[in-house]
């Protein structure tokens, strides 16, 4: 099965591969670099389904013209606490680096800064942006809209994307605290592994295309795959006895942040396509936000508390069969630290998608 | 039973009447009035839980001193961007109607602006103030932190405040788009009023005190109120399943902004007592931000794809038995009009508390 592990990968080696792939493909050095480090970071943390799975959609795009590997990336308006930038359709990465850098750079200056963009692409993990503001004792704030594949509350058609947005605050002795979340239930991937180990899946996570409950994970994969119309539900599910308002709700906010504010498609619009049905720009929207911590508390302070909340959290009793709370971002952390220790697994798939690659684009493999 | 509608009352008498009170209770006549407006607004927009059936609540607090009806509010940190408020244990209203309008201050002035706040109490709708930012053509934020009732994924105490937040955004031709959600799959008011109306409850509202899912509204309410151990479940639920590491997630996020950067008790820690169980202030804390949006983009351009946004979501068809996609805060504007018209509707019980209280304080009844 696609999902088995297939071999494993040194963190560096990876980096290195997927950089010499983006400048084969017409991207320049430090592009090509930063897109490759926020994938491979990706893998790192375990969450593959962000990582560099998604090289070869990118390397289409590339040569297809649907991504600029060389965009004219502009800042279109900015103040000393915000701008607009647009990304020129290029990599979703290296625009988004560079727009929470100056998310950061602003915050340092004048306590907080707000970077939103438009005319993006599909820009990895989200959390890893966020996270830029952790070494400067800011709080960091990231959000992207993406293609729809969810169904708003009560409606029956994949309109909204899975919108995640990530929190990320420091702490002292303890972990960072680090929330990235889809705004749906679950994010598309875990019916494709469901589908493939033969699962069943729950109520709450899609709906089929005749906006019933989905439950057979195969069957649901299918009117995925050839674009039916099942979609994913918002996070709390399907109508509101559970929430699922909520998570439409935030999906809309974070279409609101990213790409109302910003100019960019908003997420059903977002990966249009010309009448003939070949895709134009995505034209996706991001977000990011840095408040300095010491601009309102001694970051000490505000470390210390942060570090006795987690403490007050993991040391509460817990349910049977559960012996952990967790933090969020813990578990990511701790994939990190075995995955640079291990190497990073790649699975069968992803594996034959990279040596294909490499062969193609005549860059030495490293698998 | 006490949720059937024992009468309507007119908010402009309503209002009158609950600032009257606050007055008769040492409150000067400012925060009397801005608590009144607040309380009633929840009337009027059908969140008749964050309402004046808080108002025998905020009485005591008041006359029993865990409320200061004279605090000494003070800006303890401020910059052109951001401020926090130390509220000095008084009324939650006021001082989150004044930083509020700080917040949208400086984003008239700069773009920006963030007020964090401690030392509070309960402060009603926590949508009152997002909206706030609405006449000014921003984006508004607010979030409060709450008392420990929800359950951390994978614990079986209530330890985190169903801390809710809201998001408020301007359109053009259709209505405001007004997010008002807790962090918890439910506030409290919707197993209580299962309770009363002899109704089970679904999975994934609440955990009982031994950590199983809830479904006996009686079982569940009675544990509730006894402070045997019971608790609402996060936003998706018990476990990670259906994503309810995420409301866990969100939870935490707000007691990030409302507490931990203010110096406000995280929610676990809000609502302490004295070693002899006396209470002490609630120590709540608050949170609340502007954008501009004209320093983004002109403000009509963001309106009109705002509108466009809307009827996009209207017009998608809707799963069976449904005729309507609501957008966030149509509901409530949609009851504002009617108890606008025809009177803001009370149940016996709140209706017999502010008799009470009308007699109590010699103030004249509405009712």
């Amino acid at each position: 099965m696609s999902n088995q592990i297939a071999q494993r990968v040194q963190a560096e080696a990876l980096k290195g591969f997927c950089a010499q792939v983006f400048q084969k493909v017409g991207v320049v050095e430090e592009d090509a670099r930063l897109t490759a480090d926020i994938l491979v970071a990706a893998d790192l943390r375990g969450i593959s389904s962000h990582g560099v799975a998604h090289l070869r959609r990118y390397v289409e795009g590339l040569r297809t013209g649907t991504f600029a590997a060389r965009p004219l990336e502009q800042v279109v308006t900015e103040t000393p606490v915000m701008a607009v930038i647009d990304a020129g359709a290029g990599l979703g990465q290296p625009v988004s680096y560079r727009a929470m850098q100056k998310a950061i750079q602003k915050a340092r200056e004048v306590g907080v800064g707000f970077v939103s963009v438009r005319n993006s692409n599909h820009h990895g993990v989200v959390a890893y942006y966020a996270t830029m503001a952790l070494p400067h004792d800011c709080i960091g704030l990231s959000m992207t809209n993406a293609s729809p594949k969810v169904m708003p509350t009560f409606g029956r058609k994949p309109t909204l994307g899975t919108n995640p947005l990530a929190i990320a605050a420091p702490a002292g002795k303890q972990r960072p605290f680090v929330l990235d979340m889809a705004t749906s239930a679950v994010a598309l991937g875990k019916i494709e592994i469901a589908d493939q180990l033969d699962q069943p899946i729950p109520e709450g996570w899609a709906l089929y295309k005749d906006g019933l409950p989905a439950t057979d994970s195969h069957r649901a994969m299918d009117e995925f795959k050839r674009n039916l119309g099942a979609g994913l539900l918002s996070l709390g599910g399907a109508g509101e006895l559970l929430g699922g308002h909520k998570g439409y709700g935030l999906a809309i906010g974070v279409d609101i942040f990213a790409a109302l504010l910003s100019g960019a498609a908003v997420s059903p619009l977002t990966y249009p396509k010309t009448p003939e049905g070949k895709p134009l720009p995505a034209n996706l929207g991001h977000f990011f936000g840095a408040w300095r911590i010491d601009c309102f508390r001694p970051v000490e302070e505000f470390k210390k508390a942060m570090d006795d909340y987690q403490q007050l959290l993991k040391n509460i009793p817990k349910v049977e069969g559960q012996d952990r709370i967790y933090i969020h971002g813990e578990k990511e952390y701790e994939a990190e630290e075995r995955h640079l220790r291990e190497g990073i697994p790649l699975n069968r798939q992803v594996a034959a998608d990279l040596r294909a690659l490499a062969q193609e684009l005549q860059v030495e493999s490293v698998l």
